[in-house]
């Protein structure tokens, strides 16, 4: 059987049974939509990626981009696939029917993402990027940008990228040095090097315009002097988007990535020639927090794609494991009986139960903090928003992470399950790991993850935060217990939210007087420890929902069976090691801080 | 500075402060030695791999062998590679002066094995393969095998292979088909294909010996009925090794490994011209017996590997931590200040001090797994043996995979330390990642380590392994408390033996009582708990040497700092999690165990 991506039954778990996306209808803003719009759109993409992305993916990743002479080539079939996403209204899904798109809500967009994302990231790469460039020009662009940039690209005529980064400005963007100078009309001469830009030249798409970060000439250091424009490959000229010039962007090298194959990651030349014309996008000194709110979005994308690579390794070791044969059960003393499939080896089925409590609740977490983001956008009520903004922002970088950094153990799993095939390119696995290693590292480290957590989302307003998700673990506890889940569950749950509650408030007591580093310290344990909680909150409330799913069908079938094994795994397994990092997050140990170069 | 593979300073502190390897001078067997012959084959197994390895591995990653109708071709720095290791006299290194070794021991072996495997994995993995496979003729065959074949591969004149693997019999080798027919001339007609052969062709030396496990036509089926043979790519005629003709091996095809990319991993297809010879090594039905008997050397050289391939790496970051600028402290508010080295984030330093604790670690563990092989073959008295066979057999496991496990886990946060720059191939960390994965599956896998650990040695005598591990335990405890180290440490220590202690007899019961899955069902689980104890008691052992050491300089240098530091980080971090692993093992978890393949 052909690998399924995503697991059809749990997309239609999550939605329906476990986080009621159903009811976003409800909303003003979806009341277009039905569950039948939903399933629809998801439906198409499910189709599409099946059918079209993923077999392609192998290809794509045996043979990448080629750089020549200043221009990329990227593998031919994405000349189709891109169109071919563009058309299903992708790239504007949730973007306001005002503008062309769906107005779907996000939560049903990352579901229909999932696929795409498992059966073929590069591909949907392109996608990705685009929506996220022009939402910035929808967002804070003015009539005309949106009117020469912003269609074309919901629309992938043209495509888009995010071009932040710098050689020597990675993580630190306060740190970026490309140059804008204004031009007599209007427009700004830009002149600087970006790098690991994605997309940033191929041959799907005649122009590709860059969301570029630059500093306007005089502006301030640091931050605030950030300003961001829109940069395209071929430039309108006199703004009529149908004459098109060379605008001076060169690809002056491409870096070799070791996964994503197909879609290049280039070092841009802008304005070489001292002609590269930038249109600058909202006020000046404003490009970092027009960036960083966008930021949840673009998050949540990569831990959509930390799950779906995680996925779809998972369906790949689950189908080796049914048909391969190895060895016998250590009761079978006879030799010539025939072999077993590895799937009855215990320690198979753990590495195949690890992985699916990864995905599982890892899709889960992803959909739930799309959903409050729906809710914080577009809920009924200030309240509603309100909740909605806190939990958002407090679960993304959760949502970012936990896929990154689990989904990256689920992967090797993956390859351990095929044993030494799984270390050969002539079978998936190894592509995937390869392909995940990269969601640790984009859009935030996940040390810089933590220190967002942990400084800024945690601590915020008093620690809020936390007090929202002990109110919605607390609800979960309840619909659990009322679902007939096994009441220590709910205890376990409730217990670790108290603990992490409490911890809370002794790391706040820090850095209140005045220990930051201390506060700080163990973040990225921390960042683990709520991440563990807020995967046991999911896995206790899809236990609830497979309970009460049992009972209105009157028997437990293999799927919810294997729901409620899942959910006892994750609690006999992650959730108890909440103990110990708590006692080492509490415990102040500062090895690593004392550590002075030269001890290394 | 030149990436120095392995601490040349922790090297010396293992050998001389640790474990006190001088001592095995005393030692009829290496009474030829003393510590300065010792420390002049580790100099110039260093000088090979700074100067002649190490500039080779990159171009050898980037350029795999090449199969063509039959014949493979490796990247050509390899005919000068393989003569220089056979010329220093690494193949026979630790065999008798008798066959024309050194006589070393293998704990002096492995700091040197160390070097060259941290330079170049897989050209050093020519002469361990070659090493092992004349082993087994030097062990079980007779004067006239030795003669022909062991001798010449000692030398690095013919070299060898293992060729166990076949397709349908990976991990479960009682299930091989290739099959031996008596011949008139005491030799065996041998067919069959093997898959996963390393090194079975090349162009390095003219005849490649591969040992090779067969069944003897009428022999019973199961592990019983396999023998040894050694298969020769070409044949001496007559027994006249001057005369070769072929023995109809041929490359069937290359398996497109994803790491250790300078040594081909093949599918060999033996005697399809029915004109393969093979010749029996020792007695009929006892080919796993033989080879189960060099299991211990192979897998401490598998955790040597998975060391050396964390400690390259560890160092390329260490050194990317000192130069690389990027951010700034988050007191420093002035983005017009420099930005510092990552060095100066905490969190960088806890990704570098994480490494060093299981570089340092894995190394005093596979070098003191060496030194009980040492005491095991050469021990002065029946008890010495004794003690060290027993010993020898519980870490054997344990210096297999936590190498490989903890290593990789090493690995990627070398490459994490790079940023985005790790995730390309113009840095080198994502080669090592890919090389050290193979760790965790070949030579047996981590789940098959844990069986045979909590299965076979703990088991084993009425789990009198687990004493003598404690009683080891306990003198470091008394050496670190008398050194000055934290009494705390000490206690926790032997607290965290103690749980070790009680769980293991409470297993036994299990078995005892006949609930042999119950008492196996964690064995992974197991193994990380037991790898944990050994390794902090490793590291508390290196705390008492660095305090003695201390006190003898009167002073504290930078060295002895870092030893400290990663003995209290490794305290702090992985010697608490013992309670959560002893909890769930003694649970009886078995969430995995009740999953059904329809259910996932």
């Amino acid at each position: 059987m052909a690998n399924p991506l995503v697991d059809d039954r749990d997309v239609a778990f999550i939605l329906d049974d476990v986080l009621d996306v159903a009811r976003l209808c409800e909303l003003p803003a979806f009341a277009d939509h039905t569950p039948e719009t939903f399933d629809l759109v998801i439906d198409s993409a499910r189709r599409l990626a099946r059918e079209q992305l993923y077999p392609t993916y192998r290809a794509m990743d045996q043979e990448p981009p080629v750089f020549d002479d200043g221009r990329v080539r990227v593998h031919k079939a994405l000349q189709d696939l891109v169109p071919r996403m563009a058309e299903l209204g992708l790239i504007s899904a949730i973007r306001p029917e005002a503008v062309g798109g769906m107005q779907l809500p996000l939560s049903v967009a990352v579901a229909a993402q999932a696929y795409l994302m498992a059966a073929n990231a590069s591909a949907y790469g392109y996608v990705g990027l685009t929506a996220g460039a022009a939402h910035l020009i929808e967002e804070y662009g003015d009539d005309d940008l949106r009117a020469l940039f912003m269609a074309r690209m919901y629309a992938g005529e043209w495509l888009g990228t995010m071009a932040l980064t710098e050689p020597d400005a990675g993580s630190s963007l306060g740190d970026i040095t490309t140059s804008a100078s204004p031009r007599h009309d209007g427009t700004y001469a830009i002149r600087g090097a970006k790098i690991f830009i994605s997309g940033g030249d191929h041959q799907i798409t005649d122009n590709i315009v860059h969301l570029a970060l630059a500093r306007i000439q005089g502006a301030p250091a640091g931050t605030r002097g950030i300003s961001l424009f829109a940069v395209p490959r071929l430039r309108p000229e006199h703004g009529d988007p149908t004459a098109l010039v060379d605008n001076d962007v060169r690809a002056a090298g491409m870096v070799h990535k070791i996964g994503w194959k197909g879609i290049p990651s280039l070092v841009l030349s802008l304005g070489e020639g001292d002609n590269c014309h930038g249109w600058l996008v909202g006020q000046p000194g404003r490009g970092l927090t027009y960036m960083f709110q966008m930021m949840n979005e673009a998050r949540i994308m990569v831990g959509v794609n930390g799950v779906a690579t995680a996925s779809v390794a998972f369906h790949e070791s689950l189908a080796y494991a049914r048909e391969r044969p190895q060895g016998r059960p250590p009761a079978a003393k006879d030799p010539t009986t025939p072999q077993v499939a590895i799937m009855a080896h215990p320690d198979v089925r753990r590495m195949l139960l690890r992985q699916k409590a990864i995905v599982t609740g890892g899709l889960t977490l992803v959909v739930a903090a799309a959903r409050y983001s729906d809710l914080a956008n577009h809920g009924d009520t200030e309240a509603q928003r309100h909740d909605g903004h806190v939990l958002l922002d407090l679960l993304t970088p959760i949502a970012k992470s936990f896929p990154a950094e689990y989904g990256y153990e689920s992967n090797v799993l993956a390859v351990q399950v095929h044993g030494g095939y799984g270390y050969s390119s002539e079978y998936l696995p190894e592509s995937w790991l390869r392909d995940q290693k990269l969601n640790s590292i984009h859009e935030g480290t996940t040390g810089i993850q933590s220190l967002d957590l942990l400084g800024r989302k945690v601590m915020a307003d008093g620690g809020a935060a936390i007090v929202a998700l002990a109110a919605v673990v607390e609800r979960t506890a309840e619909r659990a217990v009322a679902a007939g889940v096994d009441r220590r569950q709910a205890t376990q749950l409730r217990d670790a939210m108290q603990a992490v509650a409490t911890l809370t408030t002794e790391l706040g007591q820090r850095g209140a007087a005045g220990d930051i580093e201390g506060m700080l310290r163990h973040s990225v344990d921390y960042l683990d420890l709520l991440s563990i909680v807020v995967v046991a909150w999911l896995h206790l409330e899809r236990a609830a929902a497979a309970r009460q799913r049992a009972t209105r069908l009157g028997s437990r079938d293999g799927f919810i069976e294997g729901v409620l094994a899942t959910t006892d795994y994750w609690f006999a397994t992650d959730l108890p090691r909440v103990d110990t990092l708590v006692a080492r997050i509490r415990s102040g140990e500062d090895s690593f801080v004392r550590m002075r170069s030269e001890w290394f």
